[in-house]
């Protein structure tokens, strides 16, 4: 689709002099080499990112991307479709995860409905780019056309570009659908080869015969589709939706951008895992800030094979697994930034 | 020793009361029970300790005590002694790790020095408490007398009742010490009647012969004082330290004076080792930071049954870790105090 060509643009190069500064500076600091750890590693990938060897983040841009998922019709969720709509109200009026944490941290939170299968009033903080009332119920047909795909990948693409506008320095994509843990898991076990037995688990809060239940209906599903679904895209299209296209769509302008990413949890997890089979230099601007309680979101982590930050055992989404990390990275770069040398502190070296 | 009696009163006791409304409040929240992981357990725990249902950890009193320790003669470090009052500058001038992140924190820190082998001059920040010049080289003859053991452990004391005087919603204590991690390693083994081998690691960055030699020296260490080391304060007095022993005694007076503390990494992780060994109760006002990259941390973790909040692979002491995640404590308490019921968001609950 020449719509989606941008897709496969080039990311920008990371700038390796800095690594090398960086760790030069990191090993001159007063406290052994490497001693603070993955908070060295932080500052040191940031700084090659912002070609810089004072690296911030002061300025966090967080997008969570709401859409509502035909396949909720299946009962694959603990909870009502309804909450779609009504959380995104509770993003806007501030009472939600993600607008406590957003506050706490002074980051930009901006919400985007994509899709909710009610209509929405007029938001504070919420665009409303609905695409359609919700995807399709891909256990009858494919989630979404090939036009709507390219909205969605576009509307995560478009949030990238504003968040470029307010000089964000760290970007953050969040996802809120009732249903969306069943669309991410049918994406990775197509993206992966995998039997849906070995991704899903209980999203929201679904018993053992929940996940059972759900189970069935991802495998159903994947067979239902399996000779359309040859390359990532078709497998977005397929049974994926609008949040994931988005939050795609929006890691890959990142790169493109030279913005620097903190991917959310098991959701946001499978969109960089597609985001990276598209295009696979995608990853280097990409930090994960946690591993889920979700169970399958080891399996998805392991076949980027990256490390998560922290491990909260949490699953809410919403971008609040990357937002809860932000201040680790805030204090990696005034540790890098701040520290005093060895030599500035009179401070004998290693024997 | 009359003079410690105090070490046996007991901790105040957490009010299960506000546990029960902590955990009502959490699940009346809008989002899936449970789903923020962690951080509602650490936010429910500091409603427990701090009796109030929108606990705060805005006040944070950091302690970093510093000492010398007679073992460093046998070549145990990979940095020379002169290293511990050089780096007690550093915090007083605030180019260290902990000056930087207790900056950032707007968090208060003090330094005590309980024995380093030079004089210190006047030192902003610094406590000059020198008990003497250093321990002595436990391989040759126990690391302190009972008065000596004493004052380190009421001095611990002391900080505490300083922090409380402030105000103090958590208490952080760190260290400083050349050859620390050879005594804090030696009072594991005798704690937990294990050889070196399986606790002893690089500290400050030893090769892997540094290593053996130093597992050499702790082996015979313990050997030679087998007979004295009866009960942990034996234990202490034989090989610990004098900032093992005031992060020791600081615990314990936390615990009785009803302060959540935060532990750091090995060293802390020992301290907190010997104050649960000697009044059981302490550690229900004690939080476990990260997970040290020092091997040791984890068996001493295993052996107080906890989990550390994060694993950073850091193994700088000082009081870095518990420094570190002080964000993720402030960022709890936020989601539990300023989030949206799910009557006041009016979002539908579980089907």
């Amino acid at each position: 689709m020449s719509e989606l060509e941008w897709l496969q643009q080039s990311v920008k190069i990371i700038n390796k002099k800095y690594t090398v500064q960086a760790e030069g500076r990191q090993n001159s600091l007063t406290k052994p080499p490497g001693s603070l750890g993955r908070m060295e590693t932080v500052a040191i990938q940031l700084s090659a990112m912002q070609a810089c060897l004072k690296p911030a983040v002061d300025n966090v841009y967080i997008t969570v991307f709401a859409a509502d998922h035909g396949v909720a019709d299946e009962n694959v969720s603990a909870f009502p479709q309804a909450v779609t709509l009504e959380m995104v109200r509770n993003f806007s009026s501030g009472g939600a995860a993600i607008s406590v944490l957003a506050k706490q941290l002074g980051a930009r939170l901006e919400v985007v409905n994509l899709g909710t299968v009610s209509e929405q009033e007029n938001l504070p903080g919420v665009i409303d780019q609905r695409i359609s009332p919700a995807t399709e119920n891909f256990s009858q047909q494919a989630a979404m056309s090939a036009s709507q795909m390219v909205e969605a990948m576009n509307a995560g693409r478009e949030a990238v570009l504003r968040a470029e506008k307010h000089s964000a320095q760290l970007f953050i994509g969040g996802d809120m659908g009732i249903a969306n843990t069943t669309s991410a898991t049918a994406v990775a076990c197509a993206l992966l080869n995998e039997k849906a037995e070995n991704i899903t688990g209980p999203g929201t809060g679904l018993d053992k015969n929940g996940v059972l239940h759900k189970t069935e209906v991802i495998n159903n599903s994947l067979q239902k589709h399996k000779a359309e679904m040859k390359t990532p895209l078709d497998v977005l299209q397929c049974v994926g939706g609008f949040e994931i296209a988005a939050l795609s769509g929006a890691y890959i302008a990142c790169a493109q951008q030279g913005l620097p990413v903190m991917v959310d949890g098991f959701i946001s997890g499978v969109a960089a895992l597609l985001a990276i089979k598209i295009n696979s230099g995608v990853k280097d601007w990409m930090f994960f800030s946690h591993l889920s309680a979700e169970p399958g979101h080891k399996i998805i982590l392991q076949a980027m094979q990256v490390e998560p930050l922290v491990q909260m055992n949490m699953r809410l989404g919403e971008a609040s697994g990357a937002a809860v990390v932000v201040p680790l990275l805030r204090l990696a770069c005034a540790l890098q930034n701040n520290m005093a040398t060895f030599e500035q502190a009179g401070v004998s070296n290693k024997n």
